[in-house]
């Protein structure tokens, strides 16, 4: 998997940093995460393929994490699009697809647009596909938002042809059993088990999007022993307070959410525009304190998972 | 004054064409017309003054057109605005701004957000000031639609105080009596009207924006003697067709219009996605059939007016 960090600014955006939105490719299919103002453009700028892009995942309804919608869907539909697109989020993301799709007169679109709501508070399956999972978890923002974990699932072990060749196991319905863990006996009456040919099984990998809320210990639930975590990171120690009223996280709680939940790697992301120059790098330093090998993410970041 | 050309596709996006929006300065004050995903980033790129930022003008209810307008007023109010804003547009205007300004709750705007809705097919006057006028003139589009004229009102003469000094008229009422038009006398008895003191009237520039629309005659009206018009060329003549169906101006049909109109420049804009390298060539030919001295519009393109 490969996770590109489309836009990295918190509310408003700056010259450098646009607004939220993230994109997870895999096997050449593309999940996106939130879908600020933009997001489409940089989309296209990121060379994401859309033929195989069917999923939106959204956090919470603030402007900043939505207002890409609207013009997205519409690039899409002129562009002939004639796959599914499925848009889950909150309570009350169909009511902003229904008004942006129909202002100011019904939108003919040339695909199906699903939105799947979810209830506030909960927690679990969001949808399931045969080689991954999306679930999510409750956060702790100013209204209702969401933190999302996708989770490829466990594979099979790989099964050693070579090692199979070099045992004398005939190709056909020999190799098949072994595969779905059957043992077999050879023509000379050897027998073979499929643990001797087949390697231990693969975990799927995972990425956990967590923005926007506070400190929050669902969020480290969500996130355990993820193999990345993205977090949001809008404030620094300087703005404790108003990271406590306005329901943000400082890059030190984040780090903390990441440590305590043994992320294997850990991107800091959502700053507010205060930071920039030597004032985000002072942030670097209190999320190190915490989790040393912490990603500050910039525009366009790419991360291999 | 100066015109930037914010964004220059027609519908969708490429990676060179944002979408509609165009900023008129004059005397440090900015005015949009238009506001298409992506215009604020716009505005901060082409480093525009927010401070002397009054008055949006919207001509159309298509997506292309308005749906940067949400981001635009939640960027100015997080950034501590607190002079008024007026947003114009055809009907339709209001129930929009109030939906993204409400969804999903309502967003405390720390200054006066002000919406000006023009009933479809009126002509006329829009807004005026002491120095200008914006005007405007329904199109021809598949939804209601408005060109607007940005006007400055004319200005009296120069007064020619080199000039005074040489004729001897001192210093004080008498100036003020030549500046209103009355002659004066002088001690010695010479009479000095003031024609002699005083230059032509200087009139004031114009400069007109008009999208979407098909070939409009109304277009021709409202653009009649301007300084600059900025007109949609969606189409090239390989396409005259679709610009039929479509209500939107092939570039010859634009040229028409910048020509009848006697426009002393013309900008051509919103240009569909399929017109890149050798297409917009030949586009700009078949313009300059029409018009010669035709500006194929660019992103952040910047016209002295």
């Amino acid at each position: 998997m490969e996770v590109v960090i489309l836009g990295t600014s918190s509310a408003a955006p700056t010259l450098r940093r646009w607004l939220s939105g993230t994109a997870i490719l895999r096997e050449g299919e593309v999940f996106l995460f939130d879908c600020g103002e933009g997001t489409q453009f940089r989309f296209m700028k990121a060379d994401l393929p859309r033929r195989k892009f069917r999923h939106i995942f959204i956090t919470h309804l603030h402007g900043d994490h939505i207002f890409g919608l609207a013009g997205f869907i519409s690039t899409m539909n002129l562009g002939g699009r004639d796959i599914p697109l499925h848009i889950h989020g909150p309570k009350g993301i169909r009511r902003f697809v229904e008004f942006m799709t129909t202002f100011p007169r019904p939108t003919r679109l040339g695909f199906d647009l699903q939105v799947h709501e979810i209830e506030p508070g909960r927690t679990g399956l969001v949808v399931e596909a045969e080689e991954w999972v999306v679930t999510c978890a409750p956060l702790d923002h100013t209204i209702p938002a969401l933190g999302y974990r996708f989770q490829e699932k466990d594979r099979p072990g790989r099964f050693d042809g070579g090692l199979a060749d070099a045992l004398g196991v005939p190709f056909g319905p020999e190799r098949g059993k072994l595969q779905r863990g059957e043992s077999i006996t050879l023509p000379d009456g050897r027998v073979v088990s499929p643990e001797e040919l087949i390697g231990p099984p693969r975990p799927g990998k995972s990425v956990c999007y967590v923005t926007d809320t506070g400190f929050a210990i669902s969020a480290r639930r969500l996130a355990l022993d993820t193999d990345l975590l993205i977090h949001e990171a809008t404030y620094g120690d300087d703005s404790l307070a108003m990271a406590l009223d306005r329901k943000h996280s400082t890059i030190r709680h984040a780090a903390t959410i990441a440590k305590g939940a043994r992320a294997k790697k850990f991107v800091a992301t959502h700053f507010s525009t205060r930071y920039d120059g030597p004032a985000l790098a002072q942030l670097e330093i209190e999320g190190r304190e915490v989790y040393p090998d912490l990603i500050m993410a910039y525009d366009l970041l790419r991360v291999e998972v």
